[in-house]
C-alpha cells in the first residue's frame, strides 16, 4: 500500500466485493474493469484508481480474475473470518436488524443484544435472548468485542456509547439520530434515515 | 444562492436542522456558530461555508437566531409540508420502517406500502394495510408521489425501480444491497448495512 486510501475508496471496495460475489455465484471467471465498474455504478478510472492503492491487479485485454480479486478484497476488508458484533437497543429497528440474515453472509455475527428492558424486547419475537443493558460492558470486555450497532433513542445514546467505548468498542454503526462524541481511535458510521429522506427531498424540488 | 451546493452540504443542513430543533425544544433563542458546529460534529468554518451557499446568516458577537435559521432550513430542505413517501417491500426491515415514528416528525409520511405478498406482510402486525405490488404504479401516478423507500431483495430491485420511475418516482431511498441503474433525473440514496459494517471492520484492524 503506497499511501492511505480515502474512506470513500474503502466503501467502494465493499461494493466491488459484492459485485464480484455475484459474478462468482454465476460461475464467471474473469471480468473487465469496464464491466465491474458499471455493475458497481462507478467509472472505470475510479475503479482502477481505488484498486491501485492496494497493488497491481488485472491483465490487459483479459481483465480481473474474479476469485483472486474477491479473495484479496476479503483480506483487505477483514471479512475472511466472522467478526463478532453486539447490538445495543432492541426496539423496532433493533429487532429488525436481529432478524436480518444478511449480516452473517457478509462476515458479521451479532453475538449478543442488549436492552434496558430485556423482557419486553424478548417479547418482540426475535431469534435471540436479549440481555440487560447493564451487562454490556462486562460482555464486551470478556469477549473482546470491537464492533457495536447502536439502535437506541438519541437522549441516551451518548452515555451508552461512553460505556461501550470504555469497555473496548472501537467501531460503531449508529442508527440513533444524534451526533456522537468519541475519542479519535473510535470510528462511527451513522445511518440517519430521516436525514437521508431530507436529502432526497431537497433534490426533487 | 450563488452556486450549486455540494451534496455533502445538503446532508449537513439536515444535521444542523436537527440540532436547531433540539435547541428550540429547550427554548434556546440564539446559538453561536462554534456551539452549533460542535453539536453537529463539524468545524465552525465548515458550518459557515455550508450556510454561505444560501445567504448571510447570524450576527457577529450574538450568533444565529435559532428560529430564523431553523425556518430557513425547513424551507431549503423542503420539509415545511408533509412529503408523501411510499414503501416498497414489507419484509423485516420494511415492517420496522412502517413502525418507525421518526419520519413523520421530520416531515415525511409513508402514505402507502406495497408487497408482492400483501397478506403475509399484513400478518407482520404493522399499523397499515399493505397493498399488492402490482397496484404501485397506478398509486404513484394518481397521488403524484415522488419519493419511494425500497426494501426488497436485490434480485427484483431493478425491475421494481424501473416501474416506479416510469410511474413518476424521482427519489429513492434504497435499502436493497444492489446498485440501481436510473435515469439522470432520478436520485438514489443507498443505505447498505453490510457495506457500513465492512467499512467499520476495515478501520478496526
Amino acid at each position: 500500500m503506497t499511501k492511505e486510501p480515502p474512506r470513500k475508496t474503502i466503501y467502494r471496495l465493499s461494493i466491488y466485493q459484492r459485485c464480484l460475489s455475484r459474478l462468482r455465484a454465476n460461475s464467471v471467471d474473469t471480468v473487465s474493469s469496464e464491466a465491474l465498474a458499471k455493475a458497481a455504478g462507478v467509472k472505470p478510472t475510479q475503479l482502477r484508481k481505488d484498486l491501485a492503492y492496494f497493488g497491481q491487479f488485472g491483465t490487459r485485454g483479459i481483465g480481473y480474475s474474479v476469485s483472486m480479486l474477491s479473495n484479496f478484497l476479503d483480506d483487505v476488508l477483514g471479512t475472511t473470518k466472522l467478526q463478532p458484533v453486539i447490538l445495543i437497543g432492541v426496539g423496532n429497528l433493533g429487532a429488525a436488524l436481529l432478524r436480518y440474515d444478511g449480516f452473517r453472509k457478509e462476515g458479521f455475527e451479532i453475538t449478543a443484544a442488549f436492552d434496558l428492558a430485556p423482557e419486553s424486547a424478548n417479547a418482540r419475537n426475535v431469534p435471540f435472548a436479549i440481555r440487560a443493558a447493564k451487562e454490556m460492558p462486562v460482555y464486551v470486555r470478556e469477549h473482546h468485542v470491537k464492533m457495536a450497532i447502536l439502535a437506541i433513542p438519541s437522549n441516551s445514546a451518548q452515555s451508552v456509547v461512553n460505556e461501550a467505548v470504555d469497555a473496548g468498542i472501537q467501531a460503531i454503526l449508529n442508527f440513533s439520530p444524534t451526533v456522537l462524541q468519541v475519542p479519535s481511535h473510535v470510528i462511527v458510521n451513522s445511518v440517519d434515515l430521516a436525514v437521508e429522506l431530507e436529502n432526497l427531498s431537497y433534490f426533487i424540488r
